[in-house]
């Protein structure tokens, strides 16, 4: 059975504050802890219902996890979800230091204020699908390791490194030594179709109501645009792409081009 | 002030069975409206604040349409979002006809149990980017007038004909009669990127858990799947994208083709 303090300390987890003062976070579902435990992220604890431990007896998990047997009314306690999966883990945040030598070689995704733990998961999700290994956001950004975030990446979260950083200085850094190219998504770009786009680089995206913040417009180097194809037929025109919509539709035109 | 039925009649909207049975549905948020008064959908009343009324002086609201003014207060009791915005609208559900002749020479979006409201909103707001103008939905998709369908679409959903409709009997008489190609996207089609792709067709999703469902894969005349980039160093893969970012990609690059 658990106790009182379990599912207090498990739900306080839904929380920064108490993520960043014990340094786990919490993970949720099936395809998410397969994910989890093919990882090297490292596992403290796995809360699962009899059912879930009878079939995924298979599975690999560490001597030293700790595994609780809950049943459904306890797990639900501890959910973030609103319809718990049979599954829950208690996992370490992990410690990444931003490999300069990996970004020189490779595409990464840069975001700027992205606020919506939903569209973040997705993004972060996007980016394992078209083989970026890094994210480097600003302070601001949604925390990657917010429950909404770890559903919305589906365990991609376990195979990206997400790095939190000043991103005025990071891109001012880059510009003066690395040089490596930063591409920008702006309503006034070049046409992603018809703009030259190299095999690496930052991809910057913006929040979609603000865009990327002028403080940072200054180290784009190339300014790209998603044309849109409306006819304007009528009086008022989509003026945006959902950013994790964006986010892919750049990431897929760098990738075809380098297939 | 806003009497008690007011209240009760607004909030209604917020179920199916109501918006079927009054045959409107609420849309809220200041860029949502203007879309809103710009389309030819019936605006039956505008619940708004003083202050959204004298800021919105200009825009043409019809006679017809009924104005009541609320305070912030009132307005948190009717809206359906957790942080209201200054205005709400009751619309009236606008019945349209799938025009055969548009489908035949353009691209349409085609929808098989796309439950999630969010994923199904930003879908139309993708057609709405790309110049798709209708969508077909099978009759188990979210309803597109749920409150959150029309906000993730973002106005969106007033350029856009939504149609539901018996999808095994609309392919099937589509591929005896009109032929018009119908493109699948499975994770066992050909490279989008290396296929031959028509200026019109259907574009065919379905859901992220189950797939296109069987009883319709055998009216795909092609199949087609968006490559991963994932160069396999971990355990395990993504093993898919969300299905409104698919139907991003998707939808861009048959646009890429034409542009």
């Amino acid at each position: 059975m658990l106790s009182k303090s379990q599912i207090s300390f498990v739900t306080s987890l839904q929380q920064k504050k108490f993520r960043k003062q014990e340094q786990v976070f919490i993970a949720e579902g099936e395809k998410v802890i397969i994910d989890l435990l093919a990882s090297s992220f490292v596992t403290q604890k796995i809360f699962a219902t009899e059912f879930y431990f009878e079939k995924y007896r298979h599975l690999k998990i560490p001597s030293s996890t700790e595994c609780i047997t809950v049943t459904e009314t306890e797990l639900k306690k501890i959910s973030a979800l609103t319809t718990p999966n049979e599954v829950l883990a208690v996992v370490e945040i992990p410690s990444y230091i931003v490999q300069e030598s990996e970004l020189k070689n490779s595409l990464t995704v840069v975001l700027d204020n992205i606020s919506d733990p939903g569209n973040f998961g997705t993004i972060i999700r996007i980016a394992d699908w078209f083989g970026i290994k890094n994210i480097i956001c600003s302070p601001d950004t949604a925390d990657c390791y917010n429950p909404k975030v770890v559903q919305a990446s589906m365990g991609s979260l376990f195979r990206i490194k997400v790095h939190f950083t000043d991103l005025p200085a990071f891109l001012k850094k880059n510009n003066e030594q690395d040089k490596i190219p930063v591409y920008g998504t702006t309503l006034n770009g070049e046409n992603i179709y018809s703009s030259k786009l190299s095999s690496n680089g930052f991809i910057l995206m913006g929040s979609e109501s603000t865009g990327i913040r002028e403080e940072l417009t200054k180290f784009v180097t190339h300014s790209l645009f998603i044309p849109s194809f409306s006819d304007g037929e009528n009086a008022v025109a989509p003026d945006s792409l959902n950013v994790a919509v964006a986010t892919a539709v750049v990431c897929a035109e760098f990738r075809r081009r380098q297939a």
